[in-house]
């Protein structure tokens, strides 16, 4: 043992901690009408509070297990899954402080996939879904009475072929791009957003903010992936009086001209290498003045 | 060293082989219109052919490069990539026949990411668009005269909540199931189906693979998944004349209710816990009787 | 409906079917001595026969639920796999064409997570591990009383930073790679090799090949991924004359040069971007002259 | 257009926002002496400042290209990757700050992939190397004077087949776990720490911490992850002097024991389920008293 070489015991103590279930995958059907809905979330649920014992001293006694949380994720979505997942975070947060002898508070993180209805002989399926890209996500805080509650959008991959442009920016000593005035935009949409007010109606917010993303995305010239980012956090704003604020975080997704002309091959902006790595990453929060 | 323990070499020669390029993301704009269309591809195109003087001998003078055949991709697309992908890889392989001193026939392997158009205001967008799920994959082999296609299917998630069982199975040893008539089918289709005839509108029976499989799914009870893909197989067999015969790949997405009877929650096919894995795995390929 | 508009139901048939539980995480500990030995493997079982009724008309009296293979896989492993996985493939698929009624034939695929025992203290350590790269895989088909077994090596990531090069391939049209006789070779193994004999030590063979690719991989100047190919698949027949024919499929991981002469700064071959994608694919077979 | 139907514009502004260039894949060779050495690193390198032109009004003037952002991490490598990432990433930070008018801030993230020396004929060679698990993270903010580094493990997974247990903990409602004296601890560890000093050996401090983890991973009964934690945090806050704190977020990778008693199959701790999700989740610092 290479032990009875180290310095005496350090004299420490536990720091910000929590603990409970993550990916908890979810599925609630809503089958009290011919018409079905569904819910299918992953879910993450973590409590913070006085856990020392448990840490320093291997004293469980009060401890709510991992697997408890999750029986508890389930158990409580029959009745309190029944409008938005945020929602259903506070319930969770709210049962879980009055559970745990030591916890406090909680945060919960869900990762909602989105269905749409099948399209069976033209028509829109009562109980037939497909798939969808885009997620919802939610993150909601709390100490069972008050809760901070932040959205988002997850995996909206959105591309125009022209309008878009990339010019005038600084010219030094490791610049080798060429400029351009005519070019892909390509970006996979991550969008978090906070509220102004305590409770309101998540699920309308969060199709009103799409909303606002796909009518604004191709209505102008683009100068910059940064430009974009504070058009849609304006038009968020203006269309979502629920919203506080609005962060994205968009990976640039850069098509460039493959290099034709080398061959005796002209390109005239139709041939792209779709390029996986390196990305630009563009990050902000856009905020009411 | 240790290899002077070793016995004599073994005599050795080489066996099937090939080489290329995997994972060539080309994006191709058609901007004659204002309508603008994208192909957005992710190609692997291999070689066949007499390489052994490279395997055996270190000798790479009849070689075509990878990164010629990356070039190549780009190259051809300009002129050759007017239709569908599986065009396309006819026209490659054509090409790689006739470069290459050594080259006597290809393998094309197609992953061709699907995008709808992008409503805004309500419209249909002429040049922005949202990426989709499903993919259209496909397989060009030949020796560039005659050539076997194959396209197909991947990435279409979908699910119903109703009308669908597993009941009347074998019970054994380890069987420990139980019966339901009323579960929730869930699955992501991958299928691949080969050609009656040489040629014929890939993208239109594309579409017409999809739409039989979007019209049948939830059309009935389905008693299995090895039910729904024989149902899901004459349809496409009937739909489909050009296609000779198809094969799914369907991973059951088990839905499992919760047991929360035992918390003194009634859980009346409401809570499920999407199980992740292990997965049902069915196969197989309907054929023309 | 749609469905009117429709030609007469196709005459269809099965062809080709196979069905059984995929992605099954089997965990072994084998604990009678102090010095614990673990095996970690994940399990896809399926079964092939004549299960016509259960596609054609929904019958499923002679079914083997796939619940019941996962529970199968976990029962047999306490008595049956206490060698390798190769021989635990075999007795898996001796069960099922006993146990299922229609049941003629079996394919089961085994990943194997390898792991190393920890070194805590500078020994190693009785019952702590940790997770290695490496995988073992195995594929054994059969029809319960003789069998194919196929055995691999998986994620097995080298690199050598000089001895390699790429000089003298063909140049046409679309080429425009310089050549080089000093470039990084780096490139994830995926082997895969058959057997002469029936049966044989299949953990030892594992090991051997590992040992040849170790020794051989740096220990000469490498014209290309194809002359390594041969190399390789040579070492190997010469080490293990248990082995009939191995074949290897061969990402190669490009590390290109970067381009800093252009800002002033020399690069002798020192820094590179190693790039993602596109990558060469090189595969082929060698096998006894 | 459906605008016109708006609310008049929101009068918004920007947050705190950055931009640069992720997933830049750095490769670096040390060829001066016949025994190489090399890094493998990801890099994401952005910068913070007064960007309102460029977002608000779309005037690109003072920015910083991201292409030129991973130009220049490329060319800095040359001279200024010589130790560790940590020290390379104050030089970029200070770099940009000095190159980009309007930049105040910057912070870079690295994942630097381990690789170990290959052994041939039982000697680890000079200049080839096999990619190991556990990675290298860093995270380098400040201003270009002062910065705050964050040096980390991820993907380390580690596992003891017994010497741990989970019992005493709370029974409630939702409580249906059995306790037990005998389960397998496995867990993939990820962790960063905070240093006391400005500056030091990182690559030895890193060192220093794996060790303690391998050493005190499997000494001791382990009555919890969270204890775990707290005896992890206390052996590298007692090792490493340089350390402040450490915080550590440990999926709980549950391995249940199969139930085969109910097919008459005795499991003496034997066989089990390597559940892949849900998994516990526990995470905290430990901090110096």
């Amino acid at each position: 043992m290479t032990q009875t070489q180290h310095p005496p015991r350090a004299q420490v103590r536990m720091g910000e901690n929590q603990y409970g279930k993550a990916d908890v995958r979810l599925f609630k059907v809503f089958r009290d009408e011919p018409r079905h809905e569904i819910k299918d979330v992953w879910v993450r649920a973590l409590m913070t509070g006085d856990f020392d014992a448990a840490h320093v001293a291997g004293d469980n006694t009060d401890l709510i297990a991992t697997d408890t949380v999750r029986n508890t994720i389930y158990a409580l979505a029959k009745d309190q899954l029944t409008t938005s997942v945020e929602e259903f975070g506070k319930a969770l947060i709210r049962h879980f402080v009055s559970a745990g002898p030591k916890v406090t508070g909680g945060s919960v993180h869900f990762t909602e996939h989105t269905w749409g209805r099948m399209l069976s002989g033209g028509q829109e399926h009562d109980h037939a879904f497909v798939r969808q890209m885009p997620k919802h996500t939610a993150w909601v805080e709390g100490d069972g009475q008050t809760f901070k509650v932040t959205s988002g959008i997850d995996e909206l991959y959105v591309l125009k072929t022209t309008n878009s442009g990339w010019e005038g920016y600084l010219k030094e000593q490791y610049t080798s791009l060429p400029e351009t005035n005519d070019r892909i935009l390509a970006t996979v949409v991550t969008a978090k957003w906070e509220y102004a007010a305590e409770s309101c109606d998540y699920e309308d917010v969060w199709q009103r903010v799409m909303n606002a993303l796909m009518d604004k995305f191709p209505d102008h010239y683009s100068p910059s992936v940064q430009n974009l980012l504070f058009v849609f956090g304006e038009e968020v704003l203006t269309r979502c009086p629920e919203i506080s604020r609005i962060h994205f975080s968009f990976p640039n997704r850069h098509h460039i001209p493959y290099n034709l002309e080398r061959y005796g091959v002209d390109n005239p902006n139709t041939i792209f290498h779709a390029d996986a790595e390196p990305f630009g990453l563009i990050e902000g929060w856009v905020e009411r003045a």
